[in-house]
């Protein structure tokens, strides 16, 4: 299915725009004009003669030129009208906020939603969603304020969520740590647009790189299994499953009108299609963050290279828990490295640099690593907070991985000054982790992907 | 034993202070001076007349006022003669920094090291540690730069860690989070004072609420298993085990020196003692925050309040996986919830506000949850990016909050918006998590420890 003028659309109308700045309508018009959106924008109110100092007309029927798609925003019992108003005009694209349909009920108001979105073949995202927006084109119905939740930088993560306040929080979160996106597709009840219609589409999005679902129900198992199996040929995609438990499963009813299934269930059909299953929100979007930005590794093989003892262990415990495998360097190299560092530097795995380890330590180490073939990927923990590291550190942890030869991981808990330099390797590509429990996870998500997967 | 003086001395030397502000002893003596400990400070140092316009001196024995606490920051050769001095002047407690003992196999130094304590009853904190801080008194011996590592304020949860990275680390990302801090203590490798000795201390000491603990290795497993029970009576512990796995443990050895044991073992014996075991440093934190600022559950059932569908989906689905139970709000006020609020709002559990919710809204629902028998915890969850909620929500919940009736919970997960709003909800006394995951798996571990733990 072809969503392209859902993200790419060059005019909009935005149906129900009040006056009140609290009103959706109101807002989603606000931030298109505070987010430089650079296509035509027309608004439709017939109680207004202007809002924003913008002209509103009655009805989508009095706007002259074409408009590509519509946001319709006014109340369930009015959508109707508005509705069958764009089929007239031809729009055949509506992001449909308005809710009140089967989630509450209210069957027979989408029964006859249906038959004018079948009539005048419109397709819809939502009803009851919160919107969508693409990073790249700054178009953006998002309803809520930019005040209250930040809006991305383009990139290459698209998210799929059935649950508008899952995809605005998260969004609102990612942005903040500097995550940069390309479609966020909030869809709520997937009337005529279904989670296998995105996915499709953004498997064939160029501009996305890495998938991430919320999903609280499927409406056609196969032919989600179908779509999902040839994306995640592609790239991958990250799920979690709202409603997985029998209580959590009662509450999607009276959200998203969705019928959740049994855990185990999904579980196993997650697998069977390769899409990999995250525990947590935060798993999810760790994962995303590992897939966008890590070249592919060719196997399973972690070496940790340190400053702090402790965090090597820690993260040797992870390593196993997650069945992964601490590599072996080459007895050569090993060797070599012994030859220029102090004795107290242990060369094993972790490669414990200790407390007084400089940048040029850490530079020795990685090319050693990067270069030594039992060794497929690498977890780099830098401890910030030790006076002889400097913020050069940043320059040759980034040199190393701009080769794009292995995944480099790196790992820094802290605070400000930590927070500051890990912005800085992030932004230079390097996936930075605050915990190396969770830059463990992910990796193992990295080699779910590549390496499991393709076996 | 008494560990009183480490942390309330009102005198300190310094043995080790160079004019090089990048050395161990010189960052030691400027945190103190910038920290403002409102103690005596002396300092040693044979080859220099002042350092930072302080006299030095040739050796403690030079010092003519009495001293409480040294501080040794010299190399490992240097540290007996200095060691020595120390029992010569008087000094029974002593953070000894200096590393290069058992951990690079130097057992034979050690050994003398130990004769010398045994001589004149000194008891050291370390050797191959990062030293201590009472956030109360500000005697900080830590040795990193306050630019590097924040300081916390003062506070009620105290912190043990065999790992001087893990410590600073922790406390570095802890403080920027806001999180108060009675006592830390670095213990590197525990000669005579060991991590029994300071969990009894902690257990005793008023100003420590919850306990967290990172060990490697344990010295004396039946005196820690007499402790563990005796202060886990009074107070929550919350642990970590580094070398948990059989390759984590082999890189323990070359860390502390220390000879780590079996994940099995070690869990059983954890249960048994009633330490709650963290599987993750943010766990550990995570237990650490609510066990802290919650007050005690009657029991394990939790109503969940949000204002988002998807949000209160995967809190159910948490609370089913951690085998907490959702509350059953008696019928009586669910009926009166549902007289006052609109058809659209699902007074359940999750009891789904939605997205139009007003602060008022959540004040008559917390309210109902609260006074209600068959209701034990509160999870409530503010997306705050949504229109109507107003920075008044903070009011509320604090207030309900200082009732101490009932555990209240929130997550709120988002940007700066967002995080300005949940600060000053964690400065009020609620704990506020990012994610209702990591909220759950908290609120699973306060019930495992005023609850099961009770039974």
């Amino acid at each position: 299915m072809d969503l392209t003028k859902f993200f790419k659309a060059k005019s909009i109308a935005i149906i129900g725009v009040s006056k009140n700045p609290n009103k959706i309508g109101h807002v989603v018009f606000r931030n298109l004009l505070d987010g430089h959106y650079p296509g035509k924008i027309y608004i439709v109110n017939p109680n207004a003669d202007r809002v924003l100092n913008y002209r509103s007309y009655k009805s989508v029927l009095d706007i002259k030129e074409p408009v590509e798609l519509a946001v319709c925003c006014v109340p369930a019992e009015l959508s109707l009208q508005a509705l069958e108003h764009c089929g007239k005009k031809g729009i055949k694209d509506v992001v449909m906020i308005t809710a009140g349909f089967r989630e509450i009920g209210n069957f027979k108001l989408e029964e006859k939603l249906v038959k004018i979105l079948d009539k005048y073949k419109i397709k819809i995202i939502g009803p009851n969603c919160l919107g969508t927006l693409d990073a790249h084109t700054k178009l953006d119905t998002l309803f809520l304020p930019r005040y209250r939740m930040k809006r991305p930088k383009p990139g290459s993560i698209s998210f799929a969520c059935q649950s508008g306040a899952i995809a605005s929080t998260i969004l609102d979160l990612a942005t903040t740590e500097g995550y940069g996106f390309a479609k966020v597709i909030s869809y709520g009840n997937a009337l005529n647009v279904d989670e296998s219609d995105i996915l499709e589409y953004l498997g064939n999005d160029e501009e996305t790189k890495v998938i991430c679902l919320y999903l609280e129900g499927i409406k056609h198992g196969k032919k989600f299994i179908e779509v999902a199996k040839k994306v995640t040929k592609k790239k991958p995609v990250i799920a979690i499953k709202g409603g997985i438990t029998e209580a959590g499963s009662k509450a999607t009813l009276s959200h998203t009108g969705s019928l959740a299934g049994n855990a185990a269930i999904y579980s196993g059909m997650f697998k069977q299609v390769g899409i990999i299953h995250a525990a947590s929100l935060e798993e999810m979007f760790n994962a995303a963050r590992i897939l966008e930005k890590a070249v592919q590794p060719k196997g399973n093989r972690v070496q940790i290279i340190t400053n702090g003892g402790g965090y090597g262990i820690i993260t040797t415990d992870a390593i196993v828990n997650n069945n992964l495998v601490l590599a072996n360097m080459d007895e050569k190299n090993k060797k070599a490295l012994r030859k220029v560092f102090p004795p107290i530097v242990v060369v094993s795995n972790p490669m414990d640099l200790v407390g007084d380890a400089t940048t040029e330590r850490y530079r020795l180490a990685i090319d050693a690593a990067l270069n030594d073939n039992n060794v497929d990927i690498l977890i780099v923990l830098v401890l910030m907070q030790t006076p002889l590291i400097t913020p050069d550190i940043i320059d040759i942890i980034s040199e190393f991985d701009e080769l794009r030869k292995k995944p480099i991981i790196c790992v820094a808990t802290g605070g400000e000054f930590t927070m500051t330099l890990r912005k800085s390797l992030e932004e230079n590509g390097v996936p930075c982790f605050t915990f190396p429990e969770s830059a463990v996870r992910a990796v193992k998500q990295l080699v779910e992907y590549y390496v499991d997967g393709k076996k």
